[in-house]
């Protein structure tokens, strides 16, 4: 289902959570699923796979995640403070020390000139330290921007956590 | 990332859904957040997915979910008594007027002689409609296992709408 260099990704980061005790969730929406979908591909990774949160309405950020409707409404559901939102709501709710949150614009439609398709925010929480975010502009149809943001969504746990 | 075949049959189950104005949930065990992933492949699928549910843990199964913790420990989190319990719970905490669970045994470990690898069981939930449930024993490894999971939970959901 995924590719092969996606599936190896995944495996590194949750044999890091393991040596480390780390229990993750995810919070997405533009990916709806797909990076708890390839985290849980690896047998074994209940030990790691805590949760993950698919919010893909504006109502569902809000109600699941805790993301503040004001927020949404000023900010947009794709910026830079409701992923960081996503990501420590996610963390709130679930048992994991740390999360990761992408929000972006996978397209073919929903782009705008300040928002065009392609554009995507990722955060991670981590218990105890600061939220980070990262802005990135993906490029390719629905499908190559899903999978460089689950990639992406990866290297940024790892990041975290090296 | 999902085959033809699949991203097909999503397509299909969206339109339908589009056509009787029915906004849908998952929430998901063992497929860790695919079935929300391959719907969101379609583009324009956030007209019909409002949220997903990826409920690894009995903790998120009772947390997220509602799942009673009764019901988890005396049927296991592989159970007909559960996969309702999930599908309802989705219900109840989403705005969807119909739901889809999953809960199985992936593979390669977890697996015993009354609960083999493969042994999925799907339920469906609808607004003022009986819950139900379908259980599946499939074959292959690990990936072959939740693909066809996922293709079975969307032929279920299709059948209870048409």
């Amino acid at each position: 289902m995924f590719s092969t260099e996606l599936v190896q990704t995944a495996e590194k980061l949750l044999e890091l959570c393991r040596n480390k005790s780390i229990m993750l969730a995810t919070a997405e929406s533009c990916t709806g699923g797909l990076i708890a979908g390839v985290l849980t591909e690896i047998a074994g990774s209940s030990a790691v796979v805590d949760r993950g949160f698919v919010t893909y309405s504006n109502e569902a950020k809000h109600e699941a995640l805790g993301v503040g409707t004001g927020l949404l409404d000023q900010y947009g559901a794709v910026s830079d403070v409701v992923a960081k939102a996503m990501a420590e709501g996610a963390l709130q709710r679930s048992r994991a020390a740390m999360t990761v949150a992408v929000t972006g614009i996978a397209g073919p439609g929903g782009g705008s000139n300040t928002k065009p398709v392609g554009l995507v925010y990722i955060a991670t929480a981590f218990k105890n330290q600061e939220t980070q975010c990262r802005k990135m502009l993906f490029e390719g149809d629905r499908s190559a921007i899903r999978s460089q943001t689950i990639a992406a969504a990866l290297d940024f746990m790892k990041d975290r956590i090296t």
